[in-house]
């Protein structure tokens, strides 16, 4: 079940993980967007972008949704989420989908879900330092798909007061905000993320509802380490439970 | 030169302002707002919603630039802003002008400034505790100009490239940034500022360039109170400059 270049990864939390030894592997992005969605009850959650499906597999875990989807564009990443839910005998309750997000519609219906959750690629294509099309490419630029292709999907796969949950990165707010309301999921809950007190937000969360009255609140900000560099104390019970 | 309702507050950087003894009063915000956009060289800037004209003396003090111009709808406010600029012998550098920023751009001509800032009216109509239609909630609430409008008469008088900088509350942000981007003045920088490290931000400063590329920088955040309910470092030094 698990190849040579792959090895389990213990969640710490009574499942397993399969990643490869020197591909991308999940950060903590998908763990405090797990924690920041896992609030809202849900009867049918779908990530988009689920990569190895870290996100399904930490729902799972914090919450009883009975039902998560996760949809994937890379045959093989797809195939080692599915995988790991196997290892996990989390077939009844995670499915995962081999497929381009822009097709969604077409293999989950309209209006299919109460929550959609996303851990897209940050980078747009052309910026940063990008490799030849590669999975870790793909992973972390904007090669097939835009955030607006998320949002734009999303709007059609949610039901009306459906939550959409997302991390990103601060320097791309203007679009994220802009295609949000463009395809009318309101921004509703936002939270910044700083490495610690003192330092620029790395990372933003961002709650929105499907036809949502405009209120957009902001929580307090997340700080990941202490000023002596231990993890603050969010941070130990986010990845404690 | 003052009325009996009136009051001369001195800014302790060698400036006086003429404010009401039981009226609107600047805050901190139009301070912040100075010091967030002192750094940006300019030869021409217009502060809008220039009420007592706090931002043009705080600009005077902080800059070298020749001509400030301030825009105040509220006829008696704009007197008290002229007053005060010639309490305090600027008038060759500080013009305060009684209008309509709707109509700005005959009163200044389009492409006509390289600044502008604003500390509008932070709540939308209908919105918070508004009383009956007098100079307070004027200033506070969107009676007369929304933020769209702010932008939207901004993207006229600046010259191409040209600073747009603007405080306001974290709660109106997709408001401001869909503006922004609508109107081509495209967010550049952005800054929160937070009662203290472990509160919501409950201001946010925001710089945008008139025809600029995407590029949306974030700084660290700004907190006004240390733990113990002192000002921060930060906050005694921009009210000592």
């Amino acid at each position: 079940m698990i190849k040579d270049d792959e090895c389990l990864d213990d969640l710490q939390n009574g499942l397993f993980i399969i990643q490869k030894k020197n591909g991308f592997k999940f950060g903590i992005d998908a763990v405090l967007l797990s924690d920041f969605a896992k609030e809202t009850r849900s009867k049918k959650t779908l990530d988009l972008c689920t990569g190895t499906g870290i996100v399904p597999l930490l729902l799972s875990a914090k919450t009883n949704t009975p039902k998560i989807f996760g949809l994937e564009i890379q045959e093989e990443i797809a195939q080692m989420a599915q995988r790991s839910v196997e290892h996990n005998k989390l077939e009844d309750r995670i499915s995962i989908e081999c497929g381009d997000l822009k097709t969604a519609v077409s293999i989950y219906g309209r209006d299919s879900f109460d929550k959609i959750t996303c851990n897209p690629p940050y980078m747009k294509c052309g910026s940063g330092n990008q490799n030849d099309i590669d999975t870790k490419s793909i992973s972390r630029h904007e090669v097939m798909c835009t955030v607006d292709d998320v949002i734009n999907v999303s709007a059609k796969l949610l039901i009306p007061k459906g939550r959409f949950f997302m991390i990103h990165r601060p320097n791309r707010l203007v679009d994220i905000m802009c295609a949000m309301r463009k395809y009318k999921i309101e921004p509703k809950r936002m939270r910044f993320v700083h490495p610690s007190y003192d330092k620029v937000p790395n990372m933003v969360l961002i709650e929105g509802m499907r036809d949502g009255g405009e209120e957009l609140k902001l929580l307090p900000p997340l700080y990941v380490y202490n000023q002596d560099g231990t993890y603050s104390d969010e941070i130990h019970k986010i990845y404690g439970n």
